[in-house]
């Protein structure tokens, strides 16, 4: 009886998989518009493309250097694409053995490791094309400076949209024609957990591509400025610098393709995982809620098209009103659009759908308050910046305890924020579907911080064309001044180059806030996945189907939880370590080739004949790819060792209930009578929850802290406190050096690792059980 | 018939209160041995303080400094436990009231609140004698350094063993005393829970004390490098410097009283915590496995004053190979009285005590480890600080780049570590019960763990005298360089200084290692409190008693108790960044003074007057106090905050059950039938725990990163890389004051955060459900 009223708190129907289809012609219109839009946005990807690449290339100097730019990178991304290749390969063979090593994982071997390998060519795919397109924008930016402020401006937002439109659609489509050819329309609740690879493939692949763009980004910044600026005393961008073509090239391969193949992970990840979850409530808003998540980044791409062509500026105008306009234009029009699609979707009888588009508005509302918050940390009117610049007075040392200090303040807000949206989030999902019942409030309320993660990624492809504006504007900044250009054309290209700062700066911002938020939505997707397997383990033991029973608790008062949730924090530390070490390693190469340079070829130094950019290219292209190995590898083996040891340690210990404690696989036993061991599975919940918010702090002290340093070296240079050359100035560089590779390859590298850790062991959780 | 025997799982037989003196006369002996032993070591103190203070007092021009040390550093602590009295008082009564408001706990709450205050005034007490010693042993180090290095390293140990022998005496009696007058060998199940006090006010102590302390040291320290080398180019302890005295107070107040408050916490909480632990397994050892952990600490003094006496050195022999003699002398002495205490007091028929002398083992190897890994990455002649060395030659920002990715790296072999010892001591304490019946192999496990915790600090005594000896030969070596004494003397306190460095940083290994050990102990403390509390009131509303419920589910995927994780992560970080600030707010203040003196009277520069000494101690010892405040009442005000506020949004929200969810309270509706509120006291439990790991991490991060650049720069020092007043050294130079509020504030206030956290949720337990 006790029991019996245990398990009642716990219910959650469990519709038999073959019974699905009551509304599948419903769930069929909406596939195909969300498939429809996703074509529609390729198409305008397209045209987008086209029109930028049939614009002016402005002077044959410009295009030498420009060319330059592309080779560099496209050989870099060739190189580095065959790499996480065969690491890719690799493991899809992993997966699928381990997959058919037990009857009840082995019919979705095959599906699993198609997802997986549709999702790492998506996001290779997504990574090349915009790239493709950016490193053909940052000349036509340049040449069209030459004429207005606007053109440039527009330039390089629709070059950037390219990327936005094409990671955005390619996610959209790649998840919903998987749906459709692995059946999900006839059984939609079983398909979207034979999704979980294209997740997994899309955040490997992001991994590699931030962690190595991001490795070769800051190792080429740096050691060209290490050696130029410091060494030899030439100017940043100076075309007599071997490494200059490396650092323009860093510039395309970390923040674009990177930063690209990070967001199509976002998107990737939260598609999937909302859809398991959806699947959880589908007897409540059928197949319509599985597709939700696909109809919502529908209306992004709608919405983030028109938000481009909204932007237009004023030659006397900051950039940063144009592109703050069409932020506003987009979520406006986002919102329209979600209203509409919870209206008609996650509508019925017993639900009450104001609530759940508030979950909707909390998402926004959340990631305008993160924009809000990167500014405020990383702008230098409010204090932050300003106590860095006043502590650069007294020297490096005070500007590095301060940056450090502000960037350990970071986490603070967002928490906070982070903290009342779930919450909030959730109270309103509980209330939304309170007449519902047959489900836990659990269930209800995890729904609820899925709708808010979606609110908050329904602007996605409108933010990230203003991300990929950065390095577009960046480089023609770059071009500009290596081809000597007058200083009217400079001035604009200086004012697009600081509004990139300023998106890239907001971009890290939304997708650590998007992470964070995501974060409980892909727990909960693992929980439920490994709530199916013990279900599905049990069912096909004594063909006894359990009812009811749910997985929803990870006890860190147990020692395997806790030891892997102490490993999950120490990895995310670890790995940033590696990365930070990568690129001091790699920009010393860089140091030594450009040593070498001058030496063999005095001429370089004189003017009289031009450095081997490519030679520099190349070197960095190979030490970043050869570091980006041991951390991604890292990231991905330590939570599946985790998952394994303790699987085994447990089960030999089982006999003395050693390693674990009563009250964790409570209603196992007691439905089926099959004991099953769990521990493995706990630990890496473990793992995988710490190591989530351990990595959403360092990654914010480090994204915010290194913006901060940055413009408190900027501000310094607009003459305060002596301005250029002064010893403020020089201890501002230590720091801005300092916050490179903290910004641009650790910060970034942990928003990936974090949705890697999620995704891997959704992949990989029947290993663990 | 199903939740019984999930019940039955979980069950922990639940033994009448009053019926609790099987063997009572038993403990009466273990109790009384322990007592008097630590009477006996307080007099083994007070002998060794007048046999210091007899010694030798050099020159009048020595006294003379040695007098404006123990003035300032008297001054500080006057002044500093004045402010920690009165937030005590406060604190007091907030804890009177808020057990008086519940009739559950009114009648514990004057015995609570004697215990806080009693643990409060100890701790201050041993940090006060502790000082009052070595501020005298300095000078009589320095003029035993003009006889011999034995004399002088001996001085200096003996000197530090007061405060090693007070601190654990004051904590071994403290509790002693309160358990007897409580009545605890009448109802020895009861009163441990009474003593939760006494570990509150010991860590409120200790955190205001490290804290303030922390930031006096290294405020005092960069501001006297800042104005002193860097401004006016004069050399360290420059007698022309005023903020010199200040600097040597620092050592004082802040590595002395510091440390000593914090180790004097550790073992008060976990004696109280172990004591607790002791409670639950009554049924199998009696009242003896209560008052284990104060024969441990009893034996501790022992083996530690043996070790102290031990300790002799040859002139030319280095002082390090001495200091470790005594230490393995006093494992060894510490590892045999433990396991006679084993044998005797933890011994029975259905119990292998081999298996629990295993946990000490364990124990104190995982404190040889951590010994051994920070040296590793401290200590110059590994990869680590020649990381860091090789860096500064190329500048500043890559010296703080690579020092930093040290920090970084440092918590993987630790956490490693201490995931073994928690498994296998875990596995060690179930095995080595596991003929006892009617305690759930939870409790037994986590005993066993527990006992590794009391293994590991059954040394502590010898290691705070080891630590103390680091401020004393600090502060001998300054006296001999400001009295002008000859090369050979110095050298001698050279050496000793040199040592007393490595015994600092070892301290900090080992007292964050018992920290993180002892964590999963105060954890489960803290589960059985709201344990004792939930029965109980269950009790009270329904006259029913539940058997065999027991409170050891945290689960994270709750949201309650995620955000709780967040904001104790959070916690973390925002503390730190405080007490960073801190240090640069008030160092800023003793260069303004400095310059100011320079300027009001020229005389000092010239040598012909001499600086207000007095005047910088003061401006110090007032911002140090005034800046200690806000970090203090943050980590105070938190968890009680989160705890009281996720208590009432969930009973608001209980009708809906929003932000709660089923699993969490399971068997407790269902044994009492009086629905309980968990949400409060479980989402503290995520914070308390994910601040806990968070906390270790971060505190391993800043000590060794710290000492890292410490010692990279003292190598440089020595004449590599172009020695003194090289570029490497200018770069080395800008890492080690960076790491200096790093590893002497916000490292070593961490550990005591995390402690604190332990102790202020046990107390205010009763406020959060």
């Amino acid at each position: 009886m006790v029991g019996v009223s245990i398990l009642a708190l716990a219910v959650q129907s469990q519709v038999p998989v073959s019974s699905a289809s009551v509304d599948g012609g419903d769930g069929r219109v909406y596939l195909w518009i969300a498939l429809t839009v996703g074509v529609l946005a390729l198409v305008a990807a397209l045209m987008l493309a086209r029109a930028v690449i049939a614009s002016d290339t402005g002077t044959p100097e410009m295009q030498a250097i420009s060319n330059a730019i592309r080779e560099g990178a496209e050989a870099f991304l060739r190189r580095q694409y065959k790499t996480i290749g065969s690491i890719a390969l690799v493991l899809a063979v992993v997966v699928f053995v381990g997959y058919k090593m037990s009857p009840r994982t082995s019919p979705y071997a095959l599906k699993t490791v198609v997802s997986f390998l549709v999702g790492a060519v998506c996001s290779g795919l997504a990574g090349f094309t915009g790239m493709y397109c950016s490193i053909r924008a940052n000349i036509r930016t340049a040449s069209a400076a030459r004429t207005s402020l606007n053109k440039a401006l527009q330039m390089a937002l629709r070059g950037g949209a390219v990327t936005g439109l094409v990671v955005v659609a390619l996610s959209l489509l790649g998840v919903g024609v998987l749906f459709l050819f692995f059946g999900g329309l006839e059984h939609p609740q079983a398909v979207p957990y034979q999704l979980v690879g294209f997740g997994f493939g899309a955040s490997l692949v992001a991994l590699f591509a931030q962690l190595g763009g991001g490795i070769y980004t800051k190792a080429a910044d740096v050691g060209a400025d290490l050696v130029g600026k410091v060494e030899a005393g030439i100017p940043e961008d100076d075309p007599r610098n071997p490494a200059v073509i490396a650092d323009l090239v860093g510039d395309n391969v970390g923040d674009c393709a990177g930063r690209g193949a990070d967001l199509f992970e976002s998107t990737a990840a939260e598609n999937v995982g909302a859809m398991i979850l959806g699947a959880a409530l589908y007897p409540v808003f059928g197949v319509k809620g599985i597709l939700f998540p696909l109809i919502v980044h529908a209306i992004n791409l709608i919405a983030s098209i028109v938000g481009v062509f909204v932007v237009k500026t004023r030659e006397d105008e900051d950039p940063m009103h144009a592109l703050n306009k069409g932020f506003y234009v987009t979520s406006a029009l986002a919102l329209a659009g979600f209203a509409v699609a919870v209206y008609t979707m996650l509508n019925g009888p017993q639900v009450q759908p104001i609530w759940l588009l508030g979950c909707g508005v909390i998402g926004l509302v959340t990631a305008f308050l993160f924009v809000w918050i990167t500014e405020y940390y990383t702008e230098a009117i409010y204090r932050p910046v300003k106590s860095i610049v006043e502590a650069s007075v007294t020297g490096p040392a005070t500007n590095i305890i301060s940056g450090l200090a502000v960037g350990m303040e970071t986490p603070a807000m967002p928490v906070v924020v982070i903290s009342a949206a779930l919450l909030l989030s959730y109270y309103f999902g509980v209330q939304g579907l309170a007449g519902v019942t047959g489900i836990s409030d659990y269930a209800k309320g995890i729904y609820g911080t899925a709708i808010a993660t979606m609110g908050m990624l329904s602007c996605a492809a409108y933010i990230l064309a203003m991300d990929t504006f950065g390095p577009i504007t960046d480089n023609a900044g770059g071009i500009i001044e290596m081809s000597n250009q007058p200083h009217e054309i400079r001035d604009r290209t200086d004012k697009l180059d600081s509004a990139g700062n300023t998106t890239k700066a907001l971009t890290k911002g939304y997708a650590i806030g998007s992470a964070s938020l995501a974060a409980f939505l892909l727990f909960s997707a693992y929980l439920e996945e490994i709530k199916t397997i013990v279900t599905d383990k049990v069912a096909l033991a004594d063909g006894y189907m359990p009812v009811g029973w749910s997985f929803t608790n990870i006890n860190l008062a147990q020692v395997p939880v806790f030891v892997g949730a102490l490993l999950g924090a120490m990895l995310t530390y670890l790995f940033s370590s590696l990365a930070i070490k990568a690129v001091g390693r790699t920009a010393q190469m860089v140091v030594k080739d450009v040593r070498d340079q001058f030496k063999e070829n005095p001429g370089i130094m004189l003017g009289t004949s031009k450095p081997d950019y490519a030679r520099c290219v190349n070197i960095v292209t190979g030490a970043a790819l050869k570091e980006m190995v041991v951390p991604g590898l890292l990231a991905v083996g330590l939570p599946v060792a985790v998952g394994l040891i303790f699987r085994h340690l447990s089960s030999s210990y089982q006999a003395s209930s050693a390693l674990y404690a009563p009250g964790t696989i409570l209603p196992v036993p007691a439905i089926g009578g099959v004991p099953v061991n769990l521990a493995g599975a706990e630990a890496v919940a473990g793992l995988l929850m710490v190591g989530t918010i351990s990595g959403v702090l360092l990654a914010m002290l480090m994204n915010n802290g290194g913006g901060a340093w940055d413009n408190a070296k900027k501000f310094i240079e607009t003459g305060q406190y002596g301005g250029k050359k002064s010893e403020a100035h020089k201890a501002a560089v230590v720091g801005d050096t300092v916050g490179d590779p903290f910004k641009d390859t650790a910060g970034p590298s942990l928003h990936v690792l974090i949705k890697l850790l999620a995704t891997i062991t959704l992949v990989l959780a029947p290993l663990f059980v």
